[in-house]
């Protein structure tokens, strides 16, 4: 197996960075929209064959160095009970959002392998069939990120309710928090279990909060999912992702992850300056970058790799997931340029 | 006539700190819902008694240290021959979006004197409405954030129109921007000249970009604008404010403007430092902070305050618009903590 990126999650020697990219498996690619073209989006969730064939497609068309479970990071929060639905215009809707203490009453304890066992099932296939590929990444939202979907029953432009909630009811924000995070751990140990060999935690929203909000609400209920999974699993590699980051990375290194992903709104050599040895680093090509013709991507993505010489470790991914228009030759020619230009001759 | 806001834009001695809100005349006022409700959007923008009465609005009820020119970023956009709608559910609509070399031949130069002479009426009634009162600031969108709205057509969520552009067919960008940057210089120019006291150029998209990227597309635009407006202009402050700002405040100081308005993802402790004594500051409590219990909302204002006491100046404000929802109450309440907490006993 092809294990240069869980070396560069630990910092190790390497002889070339390693690269994937969030969303890899997606609309972008004719093959996902064949399988997609047959089952609506929660059922190829739901349905492990599918999930797992369409986890593998981007590994071998892009050549990437890393798989990882395609899944939604609503889905452990329909299993505690919200109903969730997909809508083409809106996104992702949760009916009945969390706004009192009933609410965060009736949300139930996760109990991953009885409530969602279709994502250990696809991790089980996955693992086989990814045998001498590359390794397989697990994930999950992050408590933050996930109770601004809980509260605000959907996507969210100002976040007004998740905010009203933190400061006009703490306790209750704090109650929901501890339901969150014990879901967290146990999909996240459940998904190590089935054979995740890395997990990634996604903050898409942390990005919303200012600083010392971010160090009240959102970081130490990450650092309690990371103390817990390293305690078990010290040598599964966690990877933090916070999106929009520039303003909260000195707090973000924090979290005890053994990777921080960095979106693009940051300078790569000023991200792997604030988090220093603490971790490895990952990120942060503009999604957007794919669109550049291919003399100037290549610019970019040499730009990064120098950027990130000092890092810890360097995993070569996009700043945010990539783009649904994204031409497959440029994701293609993006991940054989940081091969080529990363390897020491 | 209370000068405290233009002393803490040229960073001379206060006796307490002045504060302004961005978007402080508007819907959360039952006042302006009043005057909104006979007219549309637009109307109410170009009827120079209309626009007067709601720019003078929140002055009178919340004691503020400024009033704002009440208008949009796009009216020149308009003037300048783009069809523009304003729709409940998708905001700004921009008719034909830019796209090619012909439609930025398209584009007329503006002649805001003729194009706009609401704007000019309405800087002319205020300046007398607001003799005893406050100094009135005028303001224009900033070339990135104007382009966006052009080539996008309206809001965007990944921009992909306009980096497609800049990536593409930088020629087609930097003309644009030529003309874009000329409007704005002409729009401001006859705003102090009909009598605005301070301008304000509102990046409001900046922060989509990768540091690398704004340093090449956007901030060499707003040089040019801060550079033919001080010329001219000297003593007139110029406000910079490039939402998002955290990963680029490095480079944002560097356009010249006298204030730097910083959204409240950065911690104002940093943002000071990063600035230096370059330019005054002007921000950054997080809008839903306003929706704080009376007690905490004093204490995020007094924390602001202490970060910016090595400040060249500072403006108290908002890190973006006053939300809808916000009570009014609440607003009055952070206006009178400014103002308390800042005077010096």
């Amino acid at each position: 197996m092809n294990d240069t990126f869980l070396k560069a999650c630990r910092g190790e020697k390497i002889d070339y960075t390693p690269v994937w990219f969030m969303r890899q498996a997606g609309r972008y690619l004719p093959e996902y929209q064949r399988v997609r073209a047959k089952v609506d989006f929660l059922t190829l969730c739901k349905t492990p064959e599918l999930a797992a064939e369409v986890t593998i497609q981007p590994v071998d068309i892009l050549g990437v160095d890393a798989a990882i479970l395609f899944s939604d990071i609503l889905i452990p929060v329909e299993a505690m009970g919200m109903k969730l639905e997909f809508s083409e215009l809106k996104g992702p809707v949760l009916y009945n959002p969390i706004r009192d203490d009933a609410s965060v009453a009736r949300l139930k304890k996760l109990t991953p392998e009885e409530d969602v066992p279709f994502v250990m099932d696809t991790i089980k296939i996955l693992r086989k069939e990814l045998e001498k590929k590359v390794p397989l990444i697990g994930f999950s939202g992050a408590p933050f990120t996930l109770a601004t979907y809980m509260i605000e029953g959907g996507s969210s432009k100002n976040f007004l309710n998740t905010k009203k909630i933190m400061f006009q009811s703490p306790e209750l924000y704090s109650k929901l928090m501890k339901k969150i995070v014990s879901a967290v751990i146990s999909y996240l140990l459940s998904q190590i279990i089935a054979g995740a060999q890395a997990v990634q935690i996604f903050d898409s929203w942390a990005g919303v909060l200012a600083p010392d909000d971010y160090k009240e609400f959102a970081l130490p209920y990450v650092k309690k999912i990371v103390t817990s999974l390293k305690k078990l699993y010290p040598d599964t590699p966690v990877i933090y992702f916070a999106n929009n980051c520039a303003g909260i990375i000195k707090d973000v290194k924090k979290s005890g992850a053994d990777v921080i992903g960095v979106d693009w709104r940051i300078d790569m050599a000023e991200a792997v300056k604030k988090i220093g040895q603490k971790a490895a680093v990952q990120g942060n090509l503009d999604p957007c970058a794919l669109f550049l013709p291919e003399q100037e991507l290549e610019k970019k993505v040499q730009g990064i790799l120098l950027k990130t010489e000092d890092a810890k470790g360097h995993i070569f991914n996009l700043g945010h997931g990539i783009l649904p228009e994204t031409p497959v030759k440029n994701a293609i020619a993006a991940v054989e340029a940081v091969h080529k230009y990363s390897r020491k001759s």
